[in-house]
């Protein structure tokens, strides 16, 4: 037993690292960059209080469970900017590589389930995994409602970004989806999120 | 619907202070405070990463949700330190108050049901809550460990307050007191924790 547990508290450590890895998004009172720790519980807490909006059949223990996990590959990869076309490219590559190092410390078994848990969230095929995604995009999307576009601004985010970074909340919690369009509506208004056209848009 | 979902949006957002709600417990690479998000994250991936040792009858999926609450009310009632003992006459008298004022934000019967589920936690008399203490306890005693004793050198804290703060541990979850136990051992060894008798000790 003492080696395992060596071994879950070693990790349990490791994963402290969560509380530096810095976000685009504000944290909504705007002073400063949420980190990936503060993100992930808003996250769980928000699969938890908004999931009478989920689809039938979303097992909401499985859904907290891969909020609580779905970034702790960034210790390694680092978080990489929705919008960052660049960064996208890299990404899976940089995230299975983070992946590999991060599960193998902890004991064989508990590792690979927890590796399988987040791949099947980072694969969005399962109704836990689209439910989990598109709350994962509502979370820093409320953000943005809360600073005025802080990150789409920044950014200088187009509409069809947002649309296709968004659009899971529209598959995956069709419920939801008049609400997300109603605000993309007003940022777009509010000159949050550009509409024009030109060359490098996505 | 709407009116619901205004309620459960003006939530999320009010609660997005937890960010800002500084404790005493350092992040463990012992840079900066830790706050009330970051240790609900922790807390929660803790408890699921070492259910293994619960005891039998413990519902996981409770006990997440309860340590993604558990600290909601500190946003009005502020943190109060584990060997605070004048902040600690006063806690549950502020943290009722703050319960009252947070859920009602809410839709009236999810608001009641996170109260009743707070109240489980904080009242310590079920399996489930038991867990969810231990494993509060567990994590900013973690974060000692990679401190040098932190919270425990800059409060002055005595060996039976340890004892008695960690003894949730020794009750609930068993199988993980033996390292407890030797990592206070050690942790007196070190000088972190006092062992000599004086009139203020507890």
């Amino acid at each position: 037993m003492q080696e395992r547990l060596d071994r879950q508290l070693l990790f349990l450590q490791e994963v402290d690292q969560m509380k530096q890895i810095e976000r685009r998004s504000l944290i909504m009172d705007g002073s400063r960059r949420e980190n990936d720790a503060e993100h992930s519980w808003h996250l769980a807490l928000m699969a938890m209080l908004l999931f009478e909006y989920a689809e039938e059949g979303v097992d909401l223990h499985r859904v907290l469970k891969m909020a609580l996990i779905h970034d702790l590959i960034e210790i390694y990869a680092g978080d990489t900017f929705a919008f960052d076309v660049q960064g996208n490219q890299t990404k899976a590559a940089r995230e299975h590589e983070a992946a590999d190092k991060l599960f193998e410390i902890l004991p064989k078994e508990q590792g690979r389930q927890l590796r399988i848990l987040w791949e099947e969230f980072d694969e969005m095929q399962t109704p836990d995994a689209c439910y989990a995604a598109a709350i994962d995009r509502l979370q820093p999307f409320l953000s943005n409602l809360a600073t005025n576009g802080h990150t789409w601004v920044e950014g200088n985010v187009h509409i069809s970004q947002v649309l296709a970074r968004m659009d899971m909340v529209r598959i995956a919690v069709p419920k939801l989806w008049p609400f997300v369009q109603s605000k993309i509506d007003e940022a777009v208004r509010a000159g949050y999120i550009r509409t024009e056209n030109t060359s490098d848009c996505v």
